[in-house]
């Protein structure tokens, strides 16, 4: 069993990922983590399947040969869906993506095996979620709900706007969901921004439908690769210092990654480092 | 006084730049057109300048030594605020900004010489504007309006969250305005994608403001220029055919520039070319 804290890579294309390392340190508090952020080329949502490969790949790179990852976390959910395998072809290290978690949660939190699935415009027009649902017995209906992220960056966690505008989300998705015959009880949150409108859509989901975070699902999968991988880590005994547990890198705007980034860690990130992939 | 048309790049992060082209198209029907939106790598309006200046100053070589532009009008007014002097550097033809004539346009509106501008975080943080105000001897108040271009690509133009996101940040902007003493009569929609919602901006601001469009105010400035440099093209009798006219490129996410294009530029925008500068 290995003793010393493994270092896990956790890569998005902003810091909406930073859900996911939250939920990975909580699980995994004694492991070493290198997050990335590839800001200079977001929104990965609005560009095309090569594109988002192309940045995603080089960005994995970073975080293996650079920074020393022996897991990757892709905490993106554009990415998972559009690039997980020409992830896995750049680098020698297991590769994890969100989609696969967030479909088995629902797996196992539905009863009618009718999900409905909100995400960005790229995440949706993938199909991604409904694929990995289908395989595993599940409907999926998917929306891509593009205001919610903006509006999460603006701050309008509980703002009044917000939630009319998840309302109207939500009524088109489930309106559509009725006119095909399904009877969703799983709403899957599969975009990494959508953890902290959680209490706003909570609130506007029809009764008995629960929300799954994708974000939480990926964690405990990590959890389990990780520990399958090379032991145990949960009992490590050379726990790194708090300095040394995280170090967090952008690829621009890293005043805005350390200003926004604590909404969605939980506490602050510290320092950002600035690095070029020559984007 | 040439008599060939004159052929003119215009050029923008995304498609908003569309409304420029629109104003241009109208008052010159009869130059050619090459406009390159820089789709792969929007929004420039979450970037440094130093992103920014690179990738504008690629784009605008693409429209000057490929497509043969012999001016080149800046329809991006984050480009214009932050790169303005990295992209005259890297072309050998005149290059004309949206801030400029902006500016221009509110010294020519204004009586009590204080002015309002609505723009993206990167234009507002770059203070262009209110510097090309005081210049001109006008005082300006800014603001960033991060959800207004969201809501323009969501299609949600004429709707009642709209309208409520605009009371919002207009009254932040005024009760500003007002704290600092100032008596603003005039709006500057500060980004390219505002256009759209002039209308609602119109509805929206106090009475005895007039709303300044920065694109009208540029298509104006860019006709002066054209025609200052090189003669009147106003009755040149060699009129390009339509299919010649215009020329569009993306570099990525073409179907959604052909989708959505129109909306900007009130007629169908035809076929869109992909180019790859290498981002």
């Amino acid at each position: 069993m290995q003793t010393t804290p493994p270092t896990i890579g956790v890569f998005d294309s902003g810091f909406g990922g930073l859900t996911v390392l939250r939920a990975l340190m909580e699980r995994m508090p004694q492991a070493r983590y290198a997050f990335l952020g590839d800001t200079a080329r977001l929104p990965y949502g609005s560009k095309s399947r090569r594109t988002i490969a192309r940045y995603a790949a080089e960005s994995a790179q970073f975080l293996v040969r650079e920074q020393g990852a022996e897991f990757l976390v892709i905490a993106c959910n554009t990415a998972s869906a559009l690039a997980l395998d020409a992830i896995q072809d750049a680098v020698p290290v297991p590769v994890l993506g969100v989609i696969e978690p967030g479909a088995e949660a629902a797996r196992a939190a539905s009863v009618t095996g009718d999900v409905l699935v909100i995400a960005t415009d790229a995440t949706v027009q993938s199909h991604a979620y409904a694929a990995a649902c289908r395989a595993r017995g599940l409907r999926a209906i998917e929306k891509a709900c593009p205001l919610l992220v903006p509006l999460v960056e603006e701050g309008w966690i509980g703002h009044p706007v917000t939630a009319e505008v998840i309302r109207i989300y939500l009524g088109e998705l489930t309106a559509e969901a009725a006119a095909c015959g399904l009877n969703p009880d799983v709403l899957v949150l599969g975009c990494t921004h959508y953890p902290l409108l959680r209490p706003l859509l909570e609130a506007a989901v029809p009764a008995g439908v629960r929300v799954i975070d994708s974000a939480q699902a990926a964690a405990q999968a990590a959890v389990q690769l990780i520990n399958g991988a090379s032991g145990s880590h949960e009992t490590g005994q050379h726990s790194p210092s708090a300095q040394d547990q995280l170090r967090c890198f952008a690829t621009d705007s890293v005043d805005k990654f350390e200003r926004l980034g604590s909404r969605f860690l939980g506490h602050p990130v510290g320092k950002v480092q600035l690095v070029d992939l020559g984007g």
